[in-house]
């Protein structure tokens, strides 16, 4: 049983994300950052809207990107990518002269990255509201937005435009936080206009309590009831290698617990746990059955190296399902 | 013994370059570009100006860079390194919000080269005549010019402002074209008006044609008249792996084979040689050594992987050449 549902179904239109589209490239050897000559592995399809609506599309559902890449290696690698796995990459431009974004990623002995970023300066910041996006969001039926485009002020602008567009014909609204505290100050009071036109809300761990405006001392259930009262109907809190658990504004709470996996790359895994469970509600899939999906995409993609290496086909994501022990929640 | 030597001495103050610093990153096995995820290693200082730079302050020689960088850790190694090996690195600004430039490299099976560029969308492409630029111009004895800074405008008004301002206080001026025929259509009689104001010029095979204005059917000895008749006094003709011969303007020719050995990367050899031969010559040392010395450094440098991982210092370059076996010219 489906019961209470308040994503549009994705019969209405595809489910559109916007943002950055990288090129990732992660140093094999741990240690402090990029000061000299050594092993990477790369170029990755990368870049959170990117990897979230890659497994969007790979879990089956309606798809589709809007974003900018160069007119290189790196952006075909991506645009190809993204429509082998279904999505539709029309609304992605392709900059006549601005490279594709990359990241270069080493990991520190204490699990911290160390990052070297082409990111806003890549053809990324370029992206603008095209005829090929005014179409898409004219056709969308899912806006699903990740925090870290809040702080760019001309993605923020499209988000703005493209929301109320997409909600005036009956489509939903998603929002994964995706954002640390310190980078929250200059957002000019974007994360609260955004959380007033969400549906689903996917926070990570404290991000519940930024979400609600408030501290970790206030409690989860006061946080959600302070989210609630935002008009957010759906809370999916992402408890990483713990599982996670869906607040329903009808009162309903469901838990799921993780999939034990060997972490290889954590990089992508709220990303492809987004993408899996906005497809699969969209889908007509339950709470209990949509978190099951989402858990195991966030597991199988942290077991592969590369940031959406391991983001899966629904066929490949039932199987994982199969063959993985799960934790306790 | 000397002889004629048209270069201003190392004392009158340090050779200036100016133009791109990179971080080059190269694919470890063959084949046709970036297209998926795959071996590489990286980052290795690069840019042509900044490798005939190092390879200047390696052999001894005062030098000087002009360039950009960004703040991140490819621009703290390219300017820890050059200023490790002697290289005034006070005029390279670091550019607050772009990032350093990258080249990715991957050789085909032919031995030609894919790449993916961020070079004047990168913080190298921001170059500006600052005062500390005006500082190193205003000290320098030389000015070494890279054709291909000869297409990006802004590089190009700022070698025709420091070209005169050095020249007028008793420096030279050399010119290694490092561009491609179908490059040059675009640059405005650009070359030309470089070459007007060129002592010593450092051509690679067919670049000798293209600096006489000319087609390689009108001979070696044609091409020469007509480079010294455009002011030129020393021409040095790299032939790769043949080795390179001096011609002066007072008629004396002096051959120099090259070092036999293995190549492992190709990349930076004429600027190797260029970077080793400008340094001897303003140092003072005779053409036939000063030719050694860039045979050497060449052949050095593309024994080893990196751009300019093999660049020598006057020491190493000794040992280089007392060691390695030399072909015939």
């Amino acid at each position: 049983m489906a019961g209470f549902n308040p994503l549009a179904p994705d019969h209405l239109g595809p489910t559109a994300c916007m943002g950055e589209i990288l090129a990732e490239i992660v140093a094999t050897t741990v240690g402090a950052g990029f000061a000299e000559p050594q092993p990477l592995i790369g170029p990755y399809s990368s870049g959170a809207p990117a990897i979230f609506i890659d497994q969007c599309g790979r879990m089956g559902g309606s798809a589709a990107m809007i974003g900018a890449v160069g007119d290189d290696d790196f952006g075909r690698m991506n645009t190809d990518r993204l429509a082998r796995d279904g999505v539709d990459v029309s609304a992605i431009a392709i900059h006549s002269s601005l490279p594709t974004g990359t990241a270069f990623v080493r990991y520190q002995n204490d699990g911290c990255r160390d990052f070297v970023f082409n990111m806003w300066t890549s053809a990324a910041g370029s992206l603008s509201w095209t005829p090929a996006v005014e179409d898409v969001i004219a056709r969308a039926g899912h806006l699903h937005v990740v925090g870290t485009s809040l702080g760019h002020d001309h993605i923020w602008q499209m988000i703005e435009r493209a929301a109320p567009l997409i909600k005036a014909r009956g489509g939903t609204v998603s929002l994964d936080p995706n954002q640390r505290k310190e980078l929250m100050k200059d957002t000019d009071g974007r994360f609260a206009k955004m959380i007033a036109q969400t549906d689903l809300l996917l926070p990570s761990d404290d991000e519940l309590f930024l979400a609600a405006n408030g501290v970790p001392e206030m409690g989860e259930a006061d946080a959600i009831h302070a989210i609630f009262a935002q008009g957010v109907c759906e809370i999916v809190l992402k408890r990483g290698d713990v599982g996670a658990t869906c607040f329903q504004s009808d009162g309903t709470v469901t838990n799921a617990p993780a999939f034990i996996v060997k972490e290889v790359d954590p990089t992508g895994a709220g990303d492809c746990f987004g993408g899996a469970y906005v497809a699969a509600r969209r889908l007509g899939i339950s709470v209990a059955d949509a978190l099951t999906y989402a858990c195991a995409a966030g597991a199988r993609n942290v077991s592969m190296r590369g940031p959406m290496e391991g983001a899966g086909m629904r066929a490949q994501l039932n199987r994982f399902i199969a063959d993985t022990p799960r934790g306790a929640l």
